[in-house]
């Protein structure tokens, strides 16, 4: 799973093992993928959800910044290496099945989201009335940066 | 998609309108699932990573409370259905691409993990030292339940 000389992870165990166990022993899905909980360590703010393969899981332990997986342009992704909004890890954490993990981290710069938002949760699922088909009401949505400048694109 | 006589969900549109609209058009995977990113609504925590599909999706939506699809039991599972720990929804989000909803959720009873504590996310990933594996410390690992009581097992 990792290209490392010596395995950062520990193979599964039991299910005592994984949940009660001191041994880092994530489940990659059947892509390879594990998913990552990303907040702000500082105002605990829900940030962005994304990937991780094992290779940019060890680059984030050995670094200290988050690397990701993208499964859209199927390729290792450091976050921030277009906008330049790296994010450095203050803590990970992995569940009770040891399938997702959660970073906390520090911003370099404000806005995690690509939309240019500070979160990519920024609309609310509302319903109208019963039967209605559920609609989105934004919140929290103001841009903190300009994609078109920081992408350099549309 | 839906058993509803009326659809509760919109189809997919362009990128543009997936992120800038009004519309709710979930993204469920292969497998006709998505994530779900749980926070307690009053304290916000991070409690637990957990799936839904679409019937999982119109159960919570109708009722007001959490139900999701168990992968490893493959079967729709209402959250506290064994438990009693129910959530109910607070709000509701959907991330930029809307393949991610986040439930800000009411507690009805301590503890969201099975293993009895408040949170899913009580160990923290560490490392001893370059090239060494990396292991498990436990943070906020109190039991605020005992499963043992609770789900009438071991």
């Amino acid at each position: 799973m990792t290209p490392s000389a010596a395995p950062l992870f520990s193979p599964r165990g039991s299910a005592h093992e994984i949940e009660e166990g001191q041994l880092f022993a994530p489940k990659f899905d059947a892509a390879g993928l594990i998913t990552c909980v990303v907040t702000d360590a500082v105002t605990g703010a829900l940030l962005m959800v994304a990937h991780m393969d094992a290779q940019a899981l060890e680059r984030t332990v050995s670094t200290g910044e988050v690397w990701f997986y993208s499964r859209s342009r199927q390729a290792l992704w450091k976050k921030g290496e277009s906008s330049g909004h790296v994010l450095s890890v203050a803590e990970m954490r992995v569940d009770c099945d040891q399938d997702v993990l959660w970073l906390q981290v520090r911003q370099s710069a404000a806005g995690a989201c690509h939309t240019g938002r500070q979160s990519c949760f920024y609309r609310a699922v509302v319903r109208q009335g019963p039967g209605a088909p559920l609609t989105l009401a934004f919140r929290d949505d103001e841009r903190v940066f300009d994609p078109a400048k920081v992408y350099g694109g549309s």
